[in-house]
């Protein structure tokens, strides 16, 4: 093995310009794709992949790539993603791209002559701000369906066409994606762990085993509305006492029988939401995630029955729409061979683990082998001003992503 | 008895005409105090009084009055409130409003001469959509308090002191209310119950033998937010699993210790309310109702206790705020006595029953001797455009409550 190593004082004093663009009043990062910040961050990207001497290139979702040739035109990529939730934090996606980026620059100065060319790539959209989770990977590696696009409007409201036309994109734009997508032959994206088991187990380093399959469900109970005070409580059919009893049971059928797995409810609407009225309607979102395909399905299955059962002894209606959804994805076995051996060679302790949360190389993973490094997140936050980590665990996985790109570009 | 009767036909225009004001897109009314169609609907009043030949006055509080002046200047007062919910139904409020102005219409045309002055009443703000429920009966009864109004926002976030002022009204002059109170020696509301009870009974006459008092809180669990597919399970301080585990158990909790009384649970929100994470935080509507004052305060106290167990089996924090509270009434054992004898003299069927609902009768209960008239909900709605009365039943509680004020002005 090589023994260069990325300047991280490089790298450090990007993640700090970078968290600056798209700072919000409540100490987070507010940089939802094709936002404003969200359009000054890919121009910074863009002068960034200039000044490191890599070719820029914006393919037709708005995935924004920087290209060091080698011998041959098949493509080892890195990266993952700027764009963050609303009030998140400043790492989760970025450091992917900027780690990468770093790399490649490392590579280009060293002036390695390596087999393979190399990418750095930030994709767009990849928290669905939009239109739903990875809208850039999915039209990179070209399983976007086009019935679900045609006057589709964004969570805040306006249509899809218009906030794409502001970055020069159009919902035709987004097939010419894959279209002209080179033959990518392996990806990489370094994340943080968005949980707590890397820091529970006090390793800098976690490699990725598999990533959770998703079902995403918008849900509703519906029951009867009444004035608080005058419908006695044997007499109601309250949606949110239904929604309770599902949440208890489901989450208790979940940690029982399909153990390791989760369900978690993270928006509840009451209708019509008066203090002093018994809920009608109880929209919620439901997600469910497993490393393994049978068994998402199959607890999939069972908690939709759970809540019809629940809503038919309660008096209630159960009504629900699957939003969205991914298949789980597990690592090849040769990839992560490859990563764990590098981690020995470099002598820093890593954890095989399983990623709850989807990332962009999932998506990837239809196209060619992926290999995800994550490092601890302090406290297991994400998605959170508060999301916080070590300095010294991302410049340890930075090496890790270098030795790994020299590695697959050798081959 | 006397044997006159209400003009219906009169009666039943009234209610199509001020349904319009105020009509909404969902098919309700949405005449939220002091908004423009609730100006409109207060001017249309006040036109409506002068029509009739009766003596117009609107109070420091915006309370509007029409009287009918008896030999004594002591008053009988009968009302209720014009303002509604947002997308609420036609008959809650304005019927005691519209039946009390048709009473003394009726009243004013045979020339009865009698004892006492009437009025009819049509309070400020019932529905509680500026500061709290009651503003303009707790204002008349002299009930306010200076500290909660100043730099008080509207639940619509507007300054209390400027939407007064769109009715020329001010903080200052709330106080002038209770100051210019004539002596008022007993007060009457016809109201729709608001509840399945006498649909189920199957009578058109409710006489409400007490009225529910009330503890509503504004409360949160708090838990850790975190990324939905990262954190297992059983490493969660799942802030809304937290509160659906508080609301079965205090649901249950009072359907066996505190039979007959009513917890309502009406608004979430969760926090940061993403489908992805885990909320960090619940915030919540609690509404506690009961009958009888030392079994609300006893349930109250059960309650939060409760909240705080579940809290801390849980790993979250529990916190709450008192944000409106009211005592219940017994209606006195006379002034029932006569609404029976004259439901009897009547030929009216006729139930006793308690209100969970709270009304402006129950703030002037601490001026005078009160009386409540209710006639059926259809399927028990209110608050929504559904809301619905059989116009038999009205026709019957309106000459209910004429004959009522004739018997109570003759004293």
């Amino acid at each position: 093995m090589n023994t260069i190593k990325i300047k991280f004082d490089r790298l450090r004093r990007d993640i700090e310009e970078l968290a600056k663009i798209g700072a919000d009043k409540k100490g987070g990062i507010s940089r939802p794709a094709l936002s404003l910040p969200d359009l000054e961050a890919r121009k910074w990207l863009k002068s960034r992949i200039e000044e490191a001497g890599l070719i820029y290139r914006q393919d037709g979702a708005g995935n924004i790539f920087g290209r060091l040739l080698g011998k041959s035109s098949q493509v080892v990529m890195a990266g993952s993603h700027l764009d963050t939730v609303i009030n998140g934090g400043r790492y989760d996606g970025s450091i992917g791209v900027l780690a990468a980026l770093e790399c490649l620059r490392k590579i280009k100065e060293e002036k390695l002559s390596l087999n393979k060319t190399i990418e750095v790539a930030s994709f767009t959209d990849e928290e669905g701000n939009l239109v739903g989770d990875f809208l850039g990977s999915r039209a990179f590696t070209g399983k976007l369906q086009k019935e679900n696009l045609k006057n589709a409007l964004t969570q805040f409201g306006y249509p899809l066409e218009e906030v794409l036309s502001r970055a020069g994109l159009s919902i035709e734009s987004l097939w010419r994606a894959s279209e002209e997508r080179p033959e990518v032959v392996a990806f990489l994206e370094l994340h943080i762990e968005q949980g707590p088991v890397l820091e529970e187990e006090g390793v800098p380093i976690g490699l990725v085993s598999s990533i959770a399959g998703k079902r995403y469900y918008q849900a509703t109970f519906v029951g009867k509305a009444g004035q608080a005070g005058s419908t006695p409580l044997e007499l109601r059919q309250d949606a949110f006492i239904g929604l309770s009893d599902f949440a208890l049971r489901a989450t208790q059928l979940v940690a029982k029988k399909y153990y390791g797995n989760t369900l978690t409810i993270g928006r509840v609407l009451l209708k019509p939401g008066s203090f002093s009225t018994i809920p009608g309607e109880a929209d919620f979102s439901l997600d469910l995630r497993s490393q393994e395909s049978a068994q998402l399905k199959e607890m999939e299955e069972e908690i939709l029955i759970l809540a019809k059962e629940v809503a038919s002894t309660r008096g209630l209606s159960f009504y629900s729409r699957l939003a969205d959804s991914t298949e789980p994805v597990i690592i090849p076995q040769s990839m992560l061979e490859r990563l764990r051996i590098l981690c020995q060679n470099l002598g820093y302790d890593y954890h095989l683990l399983p990623s709850g949360a989807g990332h962009d190389a999932q998506i990837l993973s239809s196209i060619c082998p992926i290999g995800m490094i994550f490092i601890p997140s302090i406290d297991g936050l994400s998605h959170t001003p508060e999301e916080e980590i070590n300095l010294e665990d991302l410049e340890k996985a930075a090496n890790l992503l270098l030795q790994a790109l020299i590695s697959l570009a050798s081959d």
